[in-house]
């Protein structure tokens, strides 16, 4: 028995390769197709169209292709509404949900295509079917844009922030993926952001073009999220990153407990892992250095206070705290101490990092695959990237994950920073 | 003006490379030394002696010779007792707190030298001065094995332990580190275990090495601990290891949410990261497995919920259930999920973990880092620790740690474990 | 002023991604395109075909842009006969000479299209108007399978191999190249090797297939060439390398003098890089081994000489000369030595391992960087390549270098060939 | 039956290592030893003096603990004169040759230490009677410094140019080697050269510590290698490197075909590897840039030709050229081209970078892995190198073979060397 379905694709489908993914999609999956109907944009500004019959031996393979071929932006020819289940229990989602991709995501309600807010991979999506009645919660992704109109609205969810009762979309049907397509132009700073990772590029010229997004980026307004590795502090660039954070070149700081320790040590005894990072000497008892530094700022109560109080007066925490950008440090099973502002609960932690994700335009990976990874999580593929790392494997695995407009640099971060400072701050 | 203080060397002082650690210190500080006695040891089984008086320009720079020095085991000839001070508040420790090394660590108490217990890294030093009284919190890393006698005792607290009136160790004074010394003989299955990284060391025979490790730790009571990865599920070890847990060669389990989900991803559904292990086939919607994996397992209520109910039926962590190996899975901020098993908050799971490494006698490290680095960071540097993993930066950082009785193997988990159940149950 | 040119393309020209990088270059160089006709394939099995007209600012913009749309398959509607010119001197080729891809390439002379014997990247295209005359000199890739039938002949020559006097193809015209496309299914031992880099993949299972892959290879009647490095000895998988050598599943081996050294210090002093590659052990004066084995090696005349004088008696090179398997031993500035049988001019070196590489079938690329670039070089698109490497940088390296064919393994060769051999010896 | 034998040890014994390296040869080897006398040097500035008697089971095993010990800097208490053979032909050395370590090395003869000449490892030792008669050949490395005093010389000998008749070192009496000692203190330039790798140390004070040891080297009338890879053409570091070469502070270039060709290639094309290093473009037919060039230099004869003739006008080779600054380029089996300057032939290439090698006060390793090992195999260990990588495994190798004035920096080779220029030449 041979089963069928029809599906189409529009928009720049060809440069964009999904009509590549989806063709090879049916071949892999054992599948066959006729094209119905092709229409190619005459031009590079025209869209073009395709319909497509999908064949399959049975209904379970069928199945399985038109599912892959939804992520790659194929859909069925003639849509139906989303299917909604109430969610049985408190981070309980209905049999059959549907987990999100990351790339912009309509669903289809009585008959309207709704836009999902606040995508991110991996979720639920819930809908609303009044008006958004703003009771957020944690986990809760997607309360704060809701409009006033007090019409229907559409918004994932992370697992454990599912309530007994929300209508989760199950299945396939009435749901509509777009990725993103090849930008039709290379001009303006955000040209370079297509090329994968940048081993043997040239790097300074690299990092102009990075000054360029960041400054672009500000000049219209959007917001700059840097996440913080502890290798930032080691490596000698806290000074040109602290410079960067006051003159609103950062906005948001993402780190860990570990980036907050060392910035601190850095200020109270001039080291950074036991090492005076100007003479490269190590001073006396160094190596305990770290853990001086959180007794000092728990005995304080915390790192606000501890500049309140005049025992902190330099460095990147202190930036932030002294020009208002907020930061977030996220605890992990390696921390010493930890410091009392670091969130220790990992969901709420996550919660924490999902807010800022969501609010940046341009988000700056600088060397920390754990927090990367937490950060990336939570963004759509449309959110701008830029991932530094020394480790190549780092940045490969950071850009692996489907953001359109993500670019990486294998550089060393202890000289990265400061030229990009200098290029932003003093040119 | 010139300051001089005493100190003086014993055991296996040059073959353990003490006496040119203690040379170099005084060396690099600036410092100078006359050696007052000196009895080398006439053969390798005598021990050695020396005395030293070491000079410096001013008493800052003794005291910080003095430091370096006793990092290294070299100690004052006239030990005077520790100074004891009780701490002003929960979690705040007083100025100048004597910071703990991995070493075995004794403390001077009423003329007496006491051992400290359960001794890691960059803890404080508690003293209790009559019986131990067992109410054991959390963050109190010495509680359990208090012994009923009436006398004091000496144990670490890590900082978010400490509690107001613990009598913590301050300064240097009375105190004595013992770094290991080699051993003296290369016999017995852990003769391999002192050389570093082994990079281009012959792969089976070395697996082999390891094999007897574990067997005779097994032989002699002891209990072997395994921190496991996500890419020991992925490249497809998952029943080898199972089989080892089984037959009872992996007696405890550090892991974290991905791993665990990974695990039961693939009872569940035959892939591992939507990838079948065995015919390397992408099935439907693989890449959604992890993501309905964890739902079924919330739906369930828990890892051992779901085994009960006849849901889950193979794998490590059900062999873990089944056999009543104690597992603990750490949460960390890139976590789906988590499961309902995950222990989130990070404190709580470093308190889990450092029971788990103060027990183990044996420490396998399968392919994580992060998890690898939170138990190495309780383990006593006399604690036996086998890394395994195919980043060889990984392996440094592990081995880097200061244990002498770690080695390191640069290999593929996915041929290593299957090679080593080989080893240890086929023959 | 805007010119125009008219290009085609044909063929599975979706899903091999032509038509996307066609489109993706007309953009990224500034012109625009209008599609003339547009036929696509209505099924999976049907060819595509398309026409489009070209247009740029100015003559030099477009050939830019037609020289992009040539690599990628693109070739003008109306073909014309390649341009010829004699080559001025040795080593000595015409300005604007056709420097070949590693593609199938065919020419146009004469009105014919003339497929390009032995392809390989950044050669000259050397037509010989006659019979081909076979006087094969050095660096001439294409004298051996020349017809004696009279009729024209084209070939690829690196340039040092040029001879006054060769006519070398020049420009763009008459030149048509096939990037190799996406294979039609998934079956056959080889269906798995599209898959780019598996660091993650499931190790054993991943092997089963590269060992089916051989196995078909052989069956076949193909030749399968063995590229290693060093690390394979000193990784302890010497002997059951030396098996699959001397059973009949690597045909020819191509090293550097290292290799052959490790190799036979094995045999000579039962060590690798000074240890034993069994026991584990440091025998006396292991570190000098290898050079004392180059002075036996030198002082018995060579290899041969040495396995025939009854001093050499296991191992790889013992099996490649008693099993007359061809090898090559590719001399370097980092060589101990070098043993007699190394051939220490590049270019001759060069030579020498071209000839393996076109004769090869499938090749394995075992843990050397060096030596697979310099066999990779010669390599057709459409050959089959293994390549293992526990670095994943080097497998990245190594596969991005065009081959359709290609597949790329992380994993330690120490355990890796062993596997290999169990499969496809002992079962 | 128990053999022993007695050796002594002079010099800072205790740091350096060398008793810790002694005692634990004996123990691993299975000997054991009575101390028969000790003086320690009672200050830093004093050197002290064992006296051991070493035990063995039988001769063979008490040759290979006094091989081990003589490895590490013991000798024999009562020395006699060093064994010689004369060479039995030409390459071939006698049976039980002496092979070098790269430590300074001194061979007694007629009842005097002679110092050996130009020492590296893995030689054999020659001896010439008479005075040093000075007919340089290929692979003697020893034959300019030699006096005209008319006294005996030793000096070493690699294998490929030992000729027949030549007076070879054999067994191991008669020789003293001194490993290197810990420098007496931390001032000077050069006093952070004792630091192994950094990849977590601050950037810009490390790149600061580098040019005052090139400085520093340059006043004291030294001679600066640098011996570079391609990426730092592509890396964009180019013309800093040829400023850095033009003023003065690069005395010598090491590098290879590759590296020759890019530099080459940016002058004639304005790219590296087909991309423009300052705009990031690529244009037509850039990834052709290359082949072009190697046919370009051809065409005009060779570098200096090109120069002459006006093609090239800037760059690396430029500079080296119109400054009369030595290069030597090695080619390799994966060279394109290569170029006319290039020496193919491994031997003669050895030779040539071995002159440059023992040249060099101090030398600069930047990012080339072949071409660094290549030099490194012929520096003596009390020559200055500096190594630079963004791949810390490559650090490692380098700085692993027993230099005691190495230093190696994790870093990007593209902001390295300008921030190094600007720090040399701009302040």
């Amino acid at each position: 028995m041979t089963v069928s379905r029809e599906v189409e694709l529009s928009g720049h489908i060809i440069d964009s390769g999904m009509m590549q993914a989806c063709f090879g999609a049916i071949m892999d999956l054992g599948g066959s197709f006729e094209v119905e109907e092709f229409q190619i944009g005459r031009s590079e500004v025209e869209e073009s169209y395709a319909r497509l019959t999908v064949f399959a031996e049975d209904e379970a393979e069928l199945r399985s292709i038109v599912h892959e071929l939804h992520q790659n932006g194929a859909n069925p020819s003639h849509p139906v509404d989303a299917s909604l289940e109430p969610a049985p229990d408190d981070q309980v989602v209905p049999p059959d949900f549907y987990s999100t991709t990351n790339h912009p995501t309509e669903i289809r309600y009585d008959g309207e295509w709704l836009s999902v807010d606040r995508i991110e991979m991996d979720c639920a999506v819930v809908v609303e079917e009044g008006a958004g009645d703003g009771d957020d919660v944690d986990g809760d992704t997607g309360g704060d844009d809701a409009g006033g109109d007090g019409g229907p609205r559409a918004y994932t969810k992370v697992l454990n922030g599912i309530e007994a009762g929300d209508l989760v979309v199950t299945g396939e049907t009435g749901i509509r993926v777009r990725p993103p397509e090849r930008p039709r132009d290379k001009e303006g700073a955000f040209g370079f952001m297509q090329g994968g990772v940048s081993s043997e590029r040239p790097s300074e010229s690299t990092i102009t073009k990075v000054a360029e997004a960041i400054a672009e980026t500000k000049r219209e307004g959007g917001s700059v999220l840097a996440v913080c590795g502890p290798a930032l502090i080691h490596s000698g660039a806290r000074e040109d990153l602290a410079r960067l954070v006051r003159e609103g070149y950062v906005d948001m700081l993402s780190a860990g407990n570990g980036f907050a320790v060392h910035d601190l040590e850095r200020d109270l005894y001039g080291t950074s892992l036991g090492m005076d990072t100007e003479s490269l000497d190590h001073p006396r008892k160094g190596h305990k250095h770290h853990i001086y530094t959180i007794s000092e700022i728990i005995r304080a109560g915390g790192i606000e206070e501890a500049i309140d109080a005049g025992l902190v007066e330099s460095g990147v925490m202190y930036e932030c705290v002294e020009n208002d950008r907020p930061y977030v440090l996220a605890g992990s099973i390696r921390d010493d101490g930890p410091l009392p502002d670091t969130i220790t609960d990992a969901v709420e932690a996550q919660n924490a990092i999902r807010e800022q994700a969501h609010e940046a335009d341009l988000v700056l990976m600088l060397s920390t695959l754990l927090h990367s990874v937490a950060v990336g999580n939570c963004l759509s593929s449309t959110t701008r990237v830029i991932c530094v790392d020394i480790n190549p494997a780092t940045v490969t695995q950071l850009l692996d994950r489907g953001s359109a407009q993500a670019v990486g640099m294998v550089t060393d971060i202890g000289t990265f920073v400061p030229i990009l400072a200098e290029q932003l701050l003093d040119e």
